[in-house]
């Protein structure tokens, strides 16, 4: 807003929403003006939780992952499956795994990816924690879910030479087409990949 | 999440998030893994603002506005033009038409159009004080800046109707192509109207 059409502290509820991901300027205002429609049914318990959240939520110190104690409710768990690790970059790539509900294997947050461009060398993310994991015994088999980009791929390397002296099983995942994916919007790697991979019926 | 695989506090973060205009269920699990990394300095400034948002914004008696005070910033600034009042269905209509800085008048928020269907008659909008305003005097031109819905030009009949016996000059927005846009993507309606209402160069 080029001139001042409400008081600051409406502008600054405008200009703090905007910097969530997803919400725009636009989308932000909108953001604001429905939670000052519904002040009691949203707005007042939306900054309650963000209140706890902001109070209660920690990182996991076995894992990585974000939760309101430590270890949290995954670590915390005995009936997950505690020889299957898998390995992922941020906490989102963690829930998304969890949507899918395939495995139900402990997790390890690395908490970004090896990226010398960035400057995210080894001691920026949380490797040292896992290989202490594996050394302590119980771990089966690590699995590498990092992304399929070139960051990813380097740290999943390095990875596997950081745990190459210790029995575990290292795998990442399958490369190949998304469910529901049509071949003819997919990269020639990609295809290329799926081919090398293929599955008997 | 079909299971639980992080405190109630964090899940309850998430739902609330998504039910934000703009923000589902996947960008509102993106947002709170955002506000929980930018503890400090995205997650605490929000739920404060937040806060003062709940205890401090009241609507404007005067025109409908919501802001911090009351009358709001815009009611109170002597330096807008007192003569010309913009009738509008919502206070995000205001903020956009103010972005547009085409005029420097005073507002007037109706709180939605007349719509029958959803049983909102005129006792439900902001009209008794607009007449009120109207005939305290000072105001020459009444612009009704509604939607070009049906319900919008139905409230726009109904206001030209109530103010018909006092001496006030009562407009309307113009139909017409949008700056920008394209003649092959406009319905009929629209082309019409910019045809009918040409204007010389």
């Amino acid at each position: 807003m080029a001139e001042r059409i409400a008081g600051p502290e409406i502008e600054r509820l405008i200009q703090l929403l905007a910097r969530l991901p997803g919400l725009g300027p636009r989308s932000a205002r909108r953001a604001a003006l429905h939670l000052i429609r519904k002040r009691e049914e949203l707005l007042a318990p939306l900054a309650d939780a963000m209140h706890v959240a902001r109070e209660r939520v920690v990182v996991c110190s076995s894992c990585g992952n974000v939760d309101t104690r430590d270890p949290c409710t995954l670590c915390a768990d005995e009936r997950r499956d505690a020889t299957t690790l898998i390995v992922v970059e941020t906490v989102g790539d963690l829930w998304a795994l969890e949507r899918a509900g395939a495995v139900r294997g402990r997790y390890h947050v690395l908490g970004g990816v090896l990226s010398p461009l960035d400057g995210v060398g080894p001691r920026d993310l949380n490797l040292a924690r896992l290989v202490e994991r594996v050394r302590e015994g119980g771990v089966a088999e690590v699995i590498l879910a990092v992304n399929a980009t070139v960051d990813g791929q380097t740290t999943a390397h390095y990875i596997v030479d950081l745990l190459s002296d210790t029995p575990v099983r290292v795998t990442r995942l399958a490369h190949g087409v998304p469910v529901g994916g049509e071949l003819d919007y997919l990269d020639e790697g990609t295809l290329a990949a799926a081919l090398r991979q293929r599955t008997s019926l």
